[in-house]
Formats: C-alpha cells, sequence, structure tokens
C-alpha cells in the first residue's frame, strides 16, 4: 500500500487528541459546583502535579481560585451524557449535584467534595495560577488519591479496565476500546 | 444494583487516564530525535497553546532547551509498538527516524520536523520553561496544525476517526473505542 502523506497545512488548534474528560469538582464555602474539563494532563511524576486549564467567565473559575482547591473525578463511559451536560450547564443556574443526584463525598486532603459515583478521584492543591488568554490554568498538587473498592483487584491493585474510562477528541466522546500493549513491550524478550 | 462508593485513599499519584501519547519530533542544529510523551494537553484555546513535560535527563530535553520548538504528532494506533519503542529507548544511542523507517518532514512554521507517518502534526514554539520536580514543561503556542490528506473527508474537513489515534492509561495503550456522542448532545433538541 502507497500511503499518500502530504500534508496540508491549517493555522493552529487545539487539535491534540485524545484527550481526557473529567468532572472537577470544586467549592469556596457553602458554594460548591462541579464542570466537565478536557484541557488537563499530567504536568510531574515526581512530586505528583496536574492542571486544569478553565475560563475565567466560568462559575468554578471564582470557586477554585479563591479555595486554592479542586478534586478530578475520572468518570466512567457510562456518565458520558451528565459529563457532557456539566461541561454544557452552569453552575449559576441551579445545584448540578442535586440536579443530577452526585453525591457530594467528602474528600481526604482538600475541603471541596468529590464526586463519589467516579470510580478515580485525584485531590488537588494549587500552588500557581496562570492568566494564559482564553484560560487560565490551575497548576496544582496531587495530594491524594482515591479509588472505589469495586476497581481493584483480588490484590488491593487496581484494575483500570473495571474503570471504564472515557476519552474525548474532536469535539466527540469515546469508549476506551481493546487493549494494545503495556509500556515496555516492545522490548520485553519473550520466554 | 446497588453500588459499593466507598473509596480507599493512596498518596498523591499520576493516576489520570487516559491520556494522549505522542510523538513529539525535536532538533537542535543537526541533531534531531522523536521520542514519546504522555505528560502533554491544551493549556488555553484562544490563542491555542500546549506543553509537553519533559525529564532533564532526557536528550530531547537539551534540544527542546536550545531550540525553544517541538512538534507533537498523534499516532495511530497501528504505530503502537513504535510509540512504546521511542519511550523506552534514547535518541542519545541512535537516530530514531532512520532505525524506525520514519520520515522526517520539513515543518512548516517550525525548524524542527514533523513526522510525516502521523496523521497530524502540532507545530509549537515554546514560550516559557518551568521546572517542576523530576519533569521540565515546555509550555508553548501552536503555530500550525498539518493533517494527512487521507484523514480529511469529501469536503476537506477532517474525520478524527479516520486517524485511528491510540490512548494511554495507568501503563497501558489503548485504541479509541466507541462514538458515544458529540459536545452538547446532552442537550440538543429531538427533530
Amino acid at each position: 500500500m502507497v500511503i499518500n502523506m502530504a500534508k496540508i497545512q491549517w493555522k493552529g488548534g487545539t487539535i491534540l487528541s485524545p484527550v481526557p474528560v473529567v468532572l472537577v469538582s470544586c467549592a469556596d464555602g457553602e458554594k460548591k459546583n462541579v464542570f466537565t474539563v478536557a484541557w488537563t494532563g499530567i504536568v510531574c511524576s515526581n512530586p505528583p502535579r496536574t492542571y486544569v486549564s478553565v475560563r475565567p467567565e466560568r462559575y468554578s473559575h471564582e470557586l477554585i481560585s479563591k479555595s486554592g482547591e479542586f478534586c478530578i473525578n475520572l468518570p466512567t463511559s457510562y456518565m458520558a451524557k451528565l459529563v457532557d451536560f456539566c461541561g454544557v450547564k452552569s453552575g449559576r443556574e441551579f445545584d448540578k449535584f442535586g440536579k443530577l443526584n452526585l453525591t457530594a463525598e467528602p474528600s481526604k486532603t482538600v475541603s471541596c467534595p468529590s464526586v463519589a459515583e467516579c470510580p478515580i478521584t485525584l485531590e488537588c492543591k494549587v500552588f500557581e495560577q496562570k492568566e494564559l488568554g482564553s484560560h487560565t490554568m490551575f497548576l496544582a498538587d496531587i495530594t491524594a488519591v482515591t479509588v472505589n473498592e469495586e476497581i481493584l483487584d483480588g490484590k488491593g491493585r487496581m484494575s483500570i479496565e473495571k474503570a471504564n474510562l472515557m476519552a474525548y477528541g474532536h469535539g466527540t466522546y469515546y469508549t476506551l476500546g481493546k487493549r494494545i500493549g503495556s509500556f515496555g513491550y516492545s522490548v520485553k524478550k519473550k520466554k
């Protein structure tokens, strides 16, 4: 097969795919909210550090700016419609936890709640806030990870396939597909 | 079904999943390299901005630091073994482009090459370098996007499914699975 590798040039854009799509929970005093973020990633392994980028006009921007804390909750693909809804509707209009029957569970190391229905939560404390244009980047330390028991195997190790996580790319939500291989498999000697 | 939502607490870790897994190409004069990065994401929509986090001991860290440029190339899932290899083996040992039969194609807006075999490339210019611990974060403007013609539809629009992109999570490479819905589908009125 001859592959045509001619490339078309476009202007710069945010086409990186797939990216995570997560429910970010946050609070400031009595106010709490949950909203959807795709602009997130790991920025450092040791210490474990992450970020979320949020538009200043978002309700949660104010909550995270004031409290300096948030949780990244990884939703299952069964929650996709709810995840989409949390990205479209503002927490200024109504309490999304209540409206969507989401459980605001106390977190371990931060004062904002976790989303109990999400199998994995990363608790985060902001160490720097950067204005980058349309978005503010909240850089944060990951101070704890909490994991629902049902995604652990018999030895207490996490089996991430059990979490049925979802991905996002170019405006579309996807399930994760087939397992291709594990890190280092290209150089592993066969027995 | 009663769901057990009891959460186990672990220390902070880089468990965010799935994340992108990309081939980053870079160069400094005659030296060029391609290596694998999962610590990447979009940090701002307008202007379009991204980052890659790289350990200082990596060969490419020196090339990106000196040149201030890199390309993020999105591999297809058929390239998974090669992607894994590029994450395990250092460019100090040999020329990975040559060894892996990858085509170093001239880029449009940066002086480092793109990987022609990847259907989508983001060309990036560093605007800030941050030391975060084990990793240096290179924050960058996305100055151009190039797209292989074979992933465009009849109207010249990108059909990202044709790119067969891959994802990474908890040490494992995955294909993308089923399309669940598009952004906004939870509030779309039925015809």
